[in-house]
């Protein structure tokens, strides 16, 4: 049996939520994105631009570049900057994702990451530097120190937030308070930095810029969040991604955080055994999925996501109406109502 | 019985090299120094102060910072940002010494490197990167796009050298030229860019920058070549140093260039069997230290140290004789003709 997650009751969306609109809006800018990212990947080191490649290749919906521009745009930015500094923020995440590859003995031990086999630990470390340093060049080239700030600090909170939640892994205990402290910091705190590069380079008023940056970061938020309840749901499975991943690798997400706090005994010593002590057995996943869905763990994060997203789409109210306005509002609903 | 390398024979110092007048005349600056480290790696997650003081505290002669400070002075600075960007480049020295204690499973398997045992590889690229992004924070602050542009080519320069190093790793056929690349890439590098912010800092002229610069790299060189040299040297024994990891990490360094280049077929498959199928077993390392010295692989190899030196002096016969000068000679004569 597969427990069906129906991600769309209780939550906003009347129709399919999609990017397709900030797709359209930026799809010229893209192409430019990618075409500075598979230059300034290039190395007379053979293994740099074949692993940056297959990780960026095989790497997402360009989110994070597509907010840079489109925040950009609605700023009314008619230059080109944007798209070097889109390139410097894809940098930093796949720079961050070949980071997060990297396992330990004690992951081996437990048979789950694998993400890294192929390379091993040394090169998703080397490469993901090589990547990093590639961004602040380019940030260099482009010349502006308030940039360089944003993404600099941006680069510190993300590994803080890293090592913040390394320390709390595999503890049930950890409080929602603490949980949205780590996510703010490694995942809405890029998100943040994309959306304010756009008015900063357009010198923006100080409003505008705030604007955008705390749409970034409830924005970034909301995805996170909807992240962790998708790593529980069936609905991934038929779209060809992984269920379960968090679960077998022990991480703490809130829909966790939640079901453990207003879980009895049997349900309580459930998740210690699973998570903490990391023993899982045939048939656990599907009983988490279960024990998330009866506690109402899961409606419960769709409902701090859909909180984010709310402010979110408050953030963009100082903008006028325009198809980046747009393109950005239906960004927040896709990161709310996603099934993918 | 143990074999001695005489490490003075064939070298220029007629006292023994030190690094008096560098400590002294820094003194000061490194005391500062060491409280900008302090105070930058602080962070409410405290795994990243632990780990990154346990490094930084057991970390060495702090060379590359006493390089900043020495060399801003040398060009006559009398303000205060070469304190901040000598932390940055120390920082960057560390987050790569981090980031070269990850190790694979590959090594586990061979029971070498274990400088990561107590906090695992995880931490340590997690905490690596908040050091590397607190240096760019810390250069943001200062503000000088030069410094920046300086230190984000040597940080991509760095990690390339590491990359190339990896895939050239437990080849006994290492051409020279290959292996003089990496070490100028992966070390002298970050040399050049220490001993270039301080004319940069003063606005001096393209020449003396320039010089600065290539003292640096050449100092740089000379003192990788002499640490490939030490492993091999049961001198460092006696200094409370471990001899021969680089033999049992099957790393490829000049004198195992050079003294495969020379031998014999025993010899080479010696060589093939300890460093490229990584079997070793008791006495290879003696074996090996014998085999370095008598090919002349030792002795070529503190020959080619003595070369970057005497260009590393040359570099600075166009500033006047001051006691920083005299400093800085003496660090060369350091590099090349050191023990420990």
């Amino acid at each position: 049996m597969t427990v069906i997650v129906n991600l769309n009751e209780n939550r906003d969306s009347p129709q399919k939520p999609s990017l397709d609109l900030l797709f359209e809006l930026t799809k010229t800018d893209i192409s430019a994105v990618n075409a500075v990212i598979m230059e300034q990947m290039q190395s007379p080191v053979m293994l740099i631009p074949q692993l940056a490649g297959h990780i960026i290749a095989s790497g997402g919906k360009r989110l994070r570049p597509m907010l840079t521009l489109s925040s950009a745009k609605l700023c009314g930015y008619q230059g080109d900057r944007h798209v070097n500094l889109a390139a410097c923020v894809e940098f930093i995440h796949t720079a961050t994702l070949l980071h997060d590859d990297v396992i330990d003995e004690s992951d081996m031990r437990r048979g789950t990451a694998t993400a890294n086999t192929v390379w091993g630990n040394k090169s998703s470390v080397l490469v993901g530097d090589f990547l990093f340093s590639r961004a602040f060049e380019l940030m260099v080239a482009d010349g502006s120190i308030d940039v360089l700030r944003i993404l600099s600090r941006a680069s510190a909170v993300i590994a803080e937030g890293e090592v913040h939640q390394l320390v709390t892994a595999n503890d049930t205990d950890t409080k929602e308070s603490d949980y949205l402290e780590v996510i703010e910091a490694k995942t809405a705190k890029l998100f943040a930095a994309a959306t304010e590069i756009g008015p900063v380079i357009c010198n923006r008023s100080p409003e505008e810029r705030e604007a955008l940056e705390t749409f970034g970061l409830n924005i970034g938020m909301a995805f996170q969040l909807i992240d962790d309840v998708l790593d529980y749901s069936a609905r991934q499975a038929t779209l060809g991604k992984t269920v379960g991943d968090d679960f077998r690798e022990g991480k703490i997400t809130l829909p966790v955080v939640l079901a453990f706090q207003s879980a009895d005994d049997d349900g309580k010593a459930f998740w210690r055994r699973t998570l903490e002590d990391m023993e899982q057995k045939r048939g656990d996943l599907k009983r988490a999925t279960q024990m998330l869905e009866a506690s109402g763990a899961m409606k419960a994060t769709i409902g701090r996501a859909q909180y984010f997203g709310k402010k979110a789409a408050t953030n963009l109210e100082i903008f006028p109406d325009s198809e980046y306005k747009r393109a950005l509002l239906e960004a927040i609903d896709f990161a709310v109502n996603r099934s993918y």
